[in-house]
């Protein structure tokens, strides 16, 4: 695309402009940075996600969904941490052969939801690659100066939390590769969506300030994010499975193959917010949840002995091992081939 | 890298945290986001810019130069806005093979710089790649409220200054393979060096303020990068190619081949100031030169009329056509396969 055919580029900056309107200080993307007037009282949170084609997407997704994932998974960071966005830039590196109608579709993922959250594409980079499409965003927000939430809150007797459903990207994503049997073709494709789409809980994160004591996103497994607040605040935790929230597609596909629970706790990708909240705090939580139309569910609790790391009990209230299920082990061990720092 | 060297991953937590310290918000780079204060009376300024081996660097080049010159490149674009840079995240997507040695190489390049102009690594994402190694780094810094360098300020009657010396980037390139006669190997690793090491002007673009009326940092090569000035701003520009700054080997290649003249020009990764002022700052322009020892030298002049584009003028006051040099046109053209709407 180098030299062969700059138009596309051309294209892209037609396309990306009108996605700044709502940042006067981006200029329009026509100069070298973006000007973000300072909000006195609040902190600016960052949050930063690389995808890779082959690697967090499949290459022949819809171009409108790929575009939509990278916003979601950055806004679902911004929710976990109790922001509100305002600005994201994208960092996209496109190999040669890509095509003015791809750029167009995937242009219109990004305004869909960029309007949908009134967020502005304040500036970013684009570049030519061999390699496969590889696109970075970071995303900008907002939370009243010193209260946003982190990881390292958890206290013991705590109830841990988490917000929707639990499983349905990890088999989605089976159910894409053709891997989960005796589920009909609506079912099917549910699963799917819910892996190629995440929901970030953009409205419900900045309500959980006040409530939630700690919190992040679940994007590298239940157990694994939960692992990593126990570590961040030095207890343990202890979950029952019966208690996690299934969609029916998800509920049904457990209900043939015992042997997915593994899956449905630790394969990611469920972009639900994880927290943890004092008792007193359950009465608001439910308010909360009828009021966004949300399920908020409590799935166990918080265990004072840090370095026990996540435990989970069955409806007999016996430990499960999960290592049958295919899965290793979960206390601190990073699974997937990713290290996110910041996102 | 994904499943078979997690230890890689482990890795870079270990050798990036350390470059966090100065950002007490991003929590020692262990949880989702980071949380910058704002700083009333300021606007955050934000720049991104992506770099992939094969394109924007060589991919033997070693590590802690690639490093330098990503940093480099960022904090070059702060610099031409006005803006005093505070915090970096890093966005990596590593080969598998890429080994220790090398990332902690790289880490080692990454605190040199961020040591040296006292910003903090805030987070970032890593990720495994089937392809080149590929590097996004977004920057912000700050800059008094309202006041941050645009490119749209060039009015008619004001000088073009440049810093430093022009073309010594893409001179280095050349040197590197092996197309510059009649130098000798301290000139050509002079030259290499420059192409590999940008020398971001983070001291000299705050310090701009009041003075310049329009700035930007050349990357594209010098009259494309007054083009896109020029465009911003709706007027023309006039320079003068003998009052353009060469160091001394870039004038000694240019004196035993003038067809060198159009790469010099057009050839890019100067990461140079280039900016426009009203003549009653000439006086303090040139105070600023001699406080910060650093070259700023006036090339030229903006002229009244919008659409002229970019005009070079040789000795004899005759435009030079620089077409017979292998370059093909300048006014509004991008010559490489990258846009770069902020960064």
């Amino acid at each position: 695309m180098a030299d062969g055919a700059p138009d596309e580029f051309r294209l892209i900056a037609e396309l990306f402009a009108p996605l700044s309107v709502r940042c006067p200080g981006a200029h329009g993307l026509t100069d070298d940075a973006a000007f973000l007037p300072a909000q006195p009282g609040t902190d600016t949170v960052v949050t930063v996600d690389t995808m890779v084609a082959g690697v967090h997407f499949l290459p022949d997704d819809p171009p409108e969904l790929i575009a939509r994932k990278l916003i979601g998974v950055n806004l679902s960071d911004l929710a976990a941490k109790g922001a509100v966005p305002q600005t994201v830039f994208l960092a996209a590196a496109f190999p040669r052969e890509v095509s003015s109608s791809w750029l167009t579709a995937f242009a219109a993922g990004l305004k869909c939801d960029l309007d949908r959250w009134e967020v502005a594409l304040a500036g970013g980079d684009t570049v030519a690659t061999p390699g496969p499409l590889t696109l970075t965003l970071t995303a900008l927000g907002r939370v009243e100066a010193g209260r946003g939430l982190l990881r390292s809150g958890a206290r013991p007797g705590h109830g841990i939390w988490v917000s929707g459903s639990i499983g349905d990207g990890a088999l989605g994503l089976k159910a894409i590769r053709r891997e989960l049997a005796g589920l009909d073709t609506s079912d099917l494709a549910e699963l799917a969506d819910r892996y190629r789409l995440p929901r970030p809980r953009v409205l419900l994160g900045p309500r959980l300030i006040g409530l939630a004591a700690a919190a992040m996103d679940i994007s590298d497994g239940l157990l694994q994010d939960l692992a990593h607040i126990c570590r961040a605040s030095g207890v343990g935790a202890e979950i029952e499975a019966e208690l996690v929230p299934l969609s029916p597609a998800a509920a049904l596909a457990l209900a043939i193959d015992q042997s997915l629970l593994a899956s449905i706790l630790t394969g990611g990708d469920d972009y639900e917010l994880l927290f943890t909240a004092a008792p007193e705090a359950v009465a608001s939580i439910q308010m909360l949840s009828e009021e966004l139309s949300l399920s908020l569910r409590r799935i166990g609790r918080i265990t004072g002995a840090a370095g026990d790391g996540v435990v989970v009990l069955g409806g007999d209230g016996q430990v499960i091992s999960l290592a049958a299920g295919g899965w290793r082990h979960f206390a601190g061990a990073e699974e997937k081939g990713d290290t996110v720092w910041s996102g």
